[in-house]
Order: C-alpha cells, then structure tokens, then sequence
C-alpha cells in the first residue's frame, strides 16, 4: 500500500531524522522524500511516499503514533492519504465545453485516478456532454433570488455523493462563501489569465486592449476573495497584434484545459500544500 | 539602398495595390511587405522594404510624390527610413549592470546598428562598464531637489549628441514628462515583470508574495503613465515555490537583458508602429 | 465571399504590385497578404484574402484572367479556395484516444471549420468514441498479408466520401506510398518527438535513455520517408531526471494533441505552403 | 559553514533515515534535502545541505565517519564540498564572443562563485575582452600537426592554476581524450542545437534545412563521444519560415549563453549528479 504524509510545522532542526527515523522503525519504506523551508515565514514542508508491508502495518495505530511521538512534539498540521481509495471529483461548468470534454477524456483514458460523481450546471447547455460520458449531469439553475435555495442544492449534492473536491471548469458563477468554507483548498478554479493580472470578467478582452504579447491561465484553490487565491499552476503562450479577441479566446482555450488538469492531477497526487495564501508544489 | 517605409491610415479598399504599384512605378523593387488591419479601429498599418536602384533614385523626389500622389489622399501617417545612417542610441543607466553588458557586447559584436553616443547614470556605480568599453559616461545625479536642471542636462546631453533614441536599461528613476514628449515611442524600458501584472516598484517581491508560478520581464515604450505604455515585447520563465527573491531576482536578469534587447533590435530595424497604446511588431 | 489565393513562383521584381493590382481592378478588395521570399532557392510566396462583392464577380472567369494574365507571366503554381463548402477531413487513429477526443471536441465546438465524414482505424478500440460523436467508424485491420486489400478498402472509403485531407491521430502504421501519392502534402502526422531528434519508433523511450531534459512533439505532412516530411508544427515541454518514461508519455499525450490540432487548423485555414519539404506558416 | 553532500549508492530501504540520523547525531542541521531513485537503473541518489556549528564540528572526523558508519555499508559513491574555497574555472573560447562576454559580466556581478584564473583560445580574436575584464589570456594555437605539444601546454595550464573545471564557451576545438580523462564531468560544453539533434557541425544550417520550428541549444558535460555527454541543461526558441540562416544563428546565441550560463551555474551549486551518462539536477 502507497501512503503519502504532508506536513507541515514552524520550522526547527532535527525534523527530517526525526520524522525519517520514525517511518524506518515502523517497517516503512521511503521511495520518496521532498521537503521545504519557507524561510520567511520559518515554515518547514515535507511531503514523503512510503511503501508498508501491509501485512505488519496498522495504520490506525501508525496515526495515532505519528500523532503522539512526532505532531504533538513539533506542532506539525498533517495529513495522511493512502491509494485504497479513489477521491470523489465533482466538476461544475457553465456554457464552455473545452475544459469539460478535456477532463472527461482524461478520465476516460485512466489519466485521473478520480470518481466522477456527478456534473452541475447553472446551465443546460452541457447536458450532452454529460450524456456521452455517461456520468449524472445536474442543472441548477442560478441568480440573484434563488440564490440560497440552489446553494443549498448544491450542497446536498456534494454531500450526497460524498464529494471530496470540486474542479470549476469554466464555471461563471461565483461560488458561495459557504461552499468555499466546507471545501477549504478542495475547490480549484480556471481563470483564463496569468494572475495576477486580469482579474475578474473578461481578461482576453482587457488583454487584448493592454496590448500584451503574452496571455495566460492559471489554476487556483478558491477562496473567498475572486481571482486571489493560491495558485497551483500557470502556463502562456504569445499573441501578436494580428490576433483578435476572438483569436485570444480560441488560444486561450488550449491553455485552459491544459492549465486546470495540470492543476488537478497535482492536487489528486497530493502534491500541494498551501500556506500564506501560496502553495508548495512537489512535483 | 534599402529604405523601410512605414504607413498607417483608416483602412480602405486598394491600398496595398495603390502603394504597391507606385513603388514599382518609380523603380522600386518590393524585397520584403507586411500588413495588418487593426478592425477594432478600423485602421490599416503597412510596413514595406523598397530596394531602389540609387542610380535613378531621387529621394527626395520619390518622398514628394508619396506625399502628393498616396499620403493625401489616404490620410497616411507615413515615415520613410534609409540604413545609410545608423541611429543614435543613449543608454541610461542606474546601478544594475546586466541589460548594460547585454548591450554593449551586443554592440561590440555587430548585432546592433546603432552608434552609442553615451551612457548617462544618476549613479556613478557602472563607469567602469562604460570605460571597459570606451564609451563616454555622464553622471547625472538626480533628486527632487535638483530635478529641474539633470533635466536640462539630459536634454543638452540628447541634443548635443543628436540621439534618436533613448533605452533605460534599469534606470531606475521616472523620466520626466519634458523628455517623453521630445522622444515619443523613442524611448525604451524594461520593467521587470509581465505586465500589467505587478506594475510599480519591487515586482519580483510582489510576484514572491502573491505566489506565482510564472515571472516575465516587458520592454515598452515610456509614456507619461508609469509602466503603461506599448508593449514591444514579452516573455516569462517559471518557478516554483522553492525560489525566493533572490532566485526571482536572478532568474529575472536573463528574461530582462533578453527581452530588452528584443525591444530594441525591433525598434532599430524599423518593425514596430505604434497606435491607440498598443504596437503592431512586424517581425 | 472570402477568397484564399496561394502563389508561389520564380522570385522577380514587381510581382506585389502586379497581383494587387489585378486583384483590385477585378472589384476584390484584399483584406490580408502576406508574402515571402525565400532567398536560398530564390522562390516568392504570397497568400492573400480577398474579399469579393459576389454581385460582381464571376469565379471562373476571374480564375481565367488571373491565369492567363498573371500565372503564366510568372510561372507561378497559384490555388484559390473559398468559404463556401467546408473540407472533408478523415481521422485515421489506432489506440491511443487523446488526439482523438482532442480533435472531436473542437469539431464539436465549432473550432474546425470541416466535416468529419469518418474515422478509420486498424484497431477496434475507439470505436467508442466515434459512437460517442455519433461519426461513422471503419475497422481496416493492417498486416503485412492483406496490406494490398487494406489499401484498395481505405482508398475506396476515401473516394467514397470525397475526402480532401487526412489527419493520422497516432495511427500507428506506415501509410502507403500510393495513399500519399494521391494525397500530397495533404496527409497530417504528428509525431511524438521534436524532429529530426527522435524518429521512428519509441521516441519517448529514446528520449528517457538519452536523458534530454526537453520533450516535444511535431505536426508535418507525410512523405514516403518516414518522419521526415514538412513540419508545420512543434512545440516542447521540459522534463527532469525525476519524470520516468511513463511521464514522459503523459506529459507529451498533452503536447501531441495541441500541436496536432494546431497543424491541422493551419492547414484547415490554407495557411501553409510547402516547398523543398519545407512549410511556409502564414499565420 | 554550509556543507554539500552528494550520494549516489544501490536503492535500499531505510537509507534517508539513516543518512539523516547520521548527520542529526553529528550536530549537523539538514537545511536542504532531495533524494531520487532512478527505478530502471535500481540507484538511489540524494543530495543534502547542512550547517554546522563550526565551534563543535571536525570536518576530517565527520568524514571519515560517514565512510566507516555509511559509505561502506551502503557502497555508496559520494563526496563533500565546503563553500569555504570558490573553485577554479577555466574558460575555452575561440571565435565568438557571446558566451564569453555572458559569462564575464555575470562573474563581475557576483553571479558566480568561482575564480577565473584564465582563458585559453585557439586564437587571438577575443584576447580584447579578456583585457577588459583583465583576466589573463593565453593563446594556444591548434592544429593536426602541433596537437600533442597544444594538449601539453594546455594541461600544464591546467595544473599550474589548479583549475577545478572547465567551459568550453563555443570553442570550436575537439577536446583530446586525455583531457576529458583528467577532467571526467568536469568539462562543460555549449551544443547549438536541442541535442540529439543536428549533433555535430553547422547544426544551425542543418536546422534551417530540415525546416524546423524550434531550435535549441544543449549544456552538457563533455565525453568522449562528440556531442553525447549527459545533458545538464536545455532550452529552445521558436523560429518560422521567415528566419534565414542569419537569423537562427543571432537567435540562437541568446540561448547558447543561458543555457550554457545555467549549466554552469549548476555545476558550481553542487547540483548535478552524473550515472548511465545522464544528469541528475538537484535544482
């Protein structure tokens, strides 16, 4: 069995031993290890994959251990995943299928080690999509004066499907605070520029009108405030002024899809941290 | 003798053939011809390389007639260039020494077909750059105290040494309104981001602090609002969350002298045309 | 009506101005031209997009004058397309699904102005797909034993439909010299590798073994060399010691299907000219 | 003091938790680890960074140690580096001077920790720089018929300065095997082209008449076999059919000089590691 550890705590000498150590007496075999200090914030990071013989190892006993002779000592957050397991992935959109059907054929092919629950959109106009994969499509529609009732759809959907995290796949309505709470660092956002610059509607447009010669995207965890959260990855590609907005669009497109399963297959491998509002990524 | 002629006008049927046929009515042979419709402002932009047999050529004459038989008519902003002169390039400086080096040993190895006058600093940090490459340095000290005569020095200095262009290779104090309105889109920053993201002072600690995952570097041409002008040329290089500042800053060098230089070789050969803050590069 | 005409000829003074004049004589206003001279063989090549007031114009007769007036004059190779009726563009695939999914989704999204008459592989294993797209799908099996019979079948289908380009989506067999005889530079391969480097068969692994740190992949037109045909398109992505082979085929799955896609729309759009087994791009 | 250790050994359990006691013990503080197991070749790798107390630490004790309690155990191949001593950098040059400029204003800037007690070149062209940057010069002529006599003086110039490795900043020169012997992933060499592409001569000609779209330069340590040595570093530009021979070559020297810079800053940091003819890169 694969488990992967992420830790984080203030930094301080002796953790890799420390930690290393403990995993070797408990019959664990490292096959990696990757680690870092934030020296500004003083925050030591460490992410490590062990291969246990199943045969000798209780994990319940292994957490409550790793609690008690490591967390407590050196007031580590962390978490523990092991590969039993496939996480449930619920992708909301809107209108734009690209991002949609480029994470369904992932899925497909065996690319994403994920369950696809379901789908939810504020509009019908994906429905077919769904349907030629074959996988639940829910419409909810969404605005100002049924606002509350369709968060409150949304969140009995998730939690019927025992949803752990949310792709937005070009999903153009903002996310309640409330959702955004429940799923903290699990709901990964698509924004069609390189943040920071062309936060909120329409960057292609304002990129187009800049003058740039560059444009962008870039996957992010969502937090309450738009367009600010960690980001997890970003990519570019140029433009010339021979381009038109709808050329920015068309080109655009490609790095979203791109962009956003980079963003998601890291954090399905467990690669991210967050902190400060930024991440770690241990690729 | 080569000539580059560049033209922009509201956009019309039969231009190019108008142009294209006046060219080769008086002697010219068209050895290189871009265009470009900007829809949104409905404005056409042409730029075109004339090999004219100098024997039967009469410039002067050639220019008249341009003016008379096609710029009238077509409301062109028309400019002709000929490369029996080089231009006159005045580098500006501060403390950072790498776009300078860049500069120079491009220079010195022929790439660019420029004269350099001068290198002007408000610091006396980077003579010795100037001396290794026997190039003469003025120190211009520069401060709110003082502003009104190193402005009336720099001036004396372009004028003195009939400069055509200015290039800031990270100078870093804000040219002043008198100098952009002498030297419009003539003169050529490196800001050291992608912009419009992190715009303003210290942009590889901003980058650091919001946690991107991408870092660029922009030349442009300077106008009066800081960091807004037309953008010639960007690019971008990547980290991770294992760079700090420093790495930024280090990192940042390479795409800085980079993309400056690419501005600058583009403006020297005559490719960009500026319209409604933005530039068409004809590459 | 938009009209594409692509010419290439000996190179010689005042072509430019001789086609833009017909074409602005005959009521077509030229909307882009775009043109290149290649210095080495001395061969000049236009592309230019004409706009006609269908009311006036008379195709063939245009297309007769411009022959007898201008392509026999200069010896040019010319061909004009219009808007009119879309191609059809056939997919020949063997197992591996991303360039597929990758090429159905954009039809489907109205990003490829074709039709999609069929797909044809020698596998049966994404027949699924073409259900899901509602395409039709033929099996041809391909083994040295029925290559002749496997050829006259594909060939046939071809004719049936009245394909105009093919698009090998990682069809993993060798396209026969007559296939591509009859179908000059109008075969569209993408390979998994940067080329020259890297062809034949198993780029990737040949990629881990030499320890490049840079993968890539590569559109080109088929010839009867194998990988050896006119590049339209490559793009790359950087690879570490940390990523195995397996990575490597993941990560360039991502970089087949946009470069695939790119070459394909280029060709789509009359952008690319060959000559000397080379492209001109006239993005 | 900070301390580099690089290990490479047979992949067995249980060797980071040893590693890390081990230096744990010894009062040492891990500041820095990444590890890597190459699963085809059964390697594992680590690279480590520690500060110790100088007051308490005896360097020669500590090493011998970590051979009797570690290296033996584990047949490890490893080795130590203080940053007490910059290590001496020797610079082969012939012809070109962008490398050489490049890498001389980024020693002047303190970008690299090295002393450059001299350049050697096959001819008196660039002798003009090294006075700039008064750094002394000996011209080496070198031909078939004075070869042994030029490798004598060469390695005599080696010794004499106690030179730690070499760059060949576009020496145009074959390196003679005795050379490479006495410098083994010492010597460090800039490719112009995305190897193993257009290996060899003229790979800028070969690029242009294979008609590629891309083109790159390649870092790498210098074997015996020209061009094959493993690969440090790599990077690419795009280029289009517009771009003559003239304009890769101009292009491309931008690339040769970061990737050679790249490289060899790596090499300085301690973070490369060479097995099976490939680089590890602890980047």
């Amino acid at each position: 069995m694969k488990t992967t550890i992420l830790v984080h705590c203030p930094d301080q000498s002796g953790i890799i031993s420390t930690v290393t150590g403990f995993i070797h007496k408990n019959q664990g075999n490292i096959v990696y290890l990757d680690q870092h200090v934030d020296k500004n914030a003083d925050v030591f990071f460490m992410r490590t994959v062990i291969e246990f013989d199943t045969h000798f190892l209780d994990l319940e006993k292994f957490k409550t251990l790793f609690q008690e002779e490591l967390a407590s000592k050196y007031k580590m957050k962390w978490s523990l995943h092991t590969d039993e397991k496939l996480p449930n992935m619920a992708i909301f959109v809107s209108k734009y299928n690209h991002c949609l059907y480029d994470l369904l054929s992932r899925y497909r092919s065996g690319e994403l080690a994920v369950e696809i629950p379901f789908i939810l959109s504020n509009h019908n106009d994906l429905r077919y999509i769904a349907d030629q994969f074959e996988i639940p499509f829910y419409h909810i529609p969404f605005n100002k004066e049924i606002r509350v009732q369709a968060e409150q759809q949304q969140l009995e959907l998730l939690q019927k499907y025992n949803i752990d995290f949310i792709v937005l796949a070009r999903y153009m309505q903002i996310v309640s605070e409330k959702l955004i709470s429940k799923f903290p660092n699990k709901i990964i956002n698509i924004h069609h520029s390189f943040l920071p610059a062309f936060a909120g509607a329409k960057p292609y447009h304002a990129a187009f009108k800049r003058g740039v010669k560059i444009i962008g995207a870039t996957s992010h965890y969502v937090t309450e405030e738009l367009d600010a959260g960690p980001i997890i990855e970003q990519d570019v590609t140029t433009v010339t002024h021979s381009h038109s907005i709808e050329d920015f669009i068309t080109k655009g497109r490609d790095l979203e899809k791109i962009v956003l399963s980079r963003g998601v297959k890291l954090h399905i491998a467990r690669k991210t941290m967050v902190y400060n509002n930024k991440t770690v990524i241990f690729s």
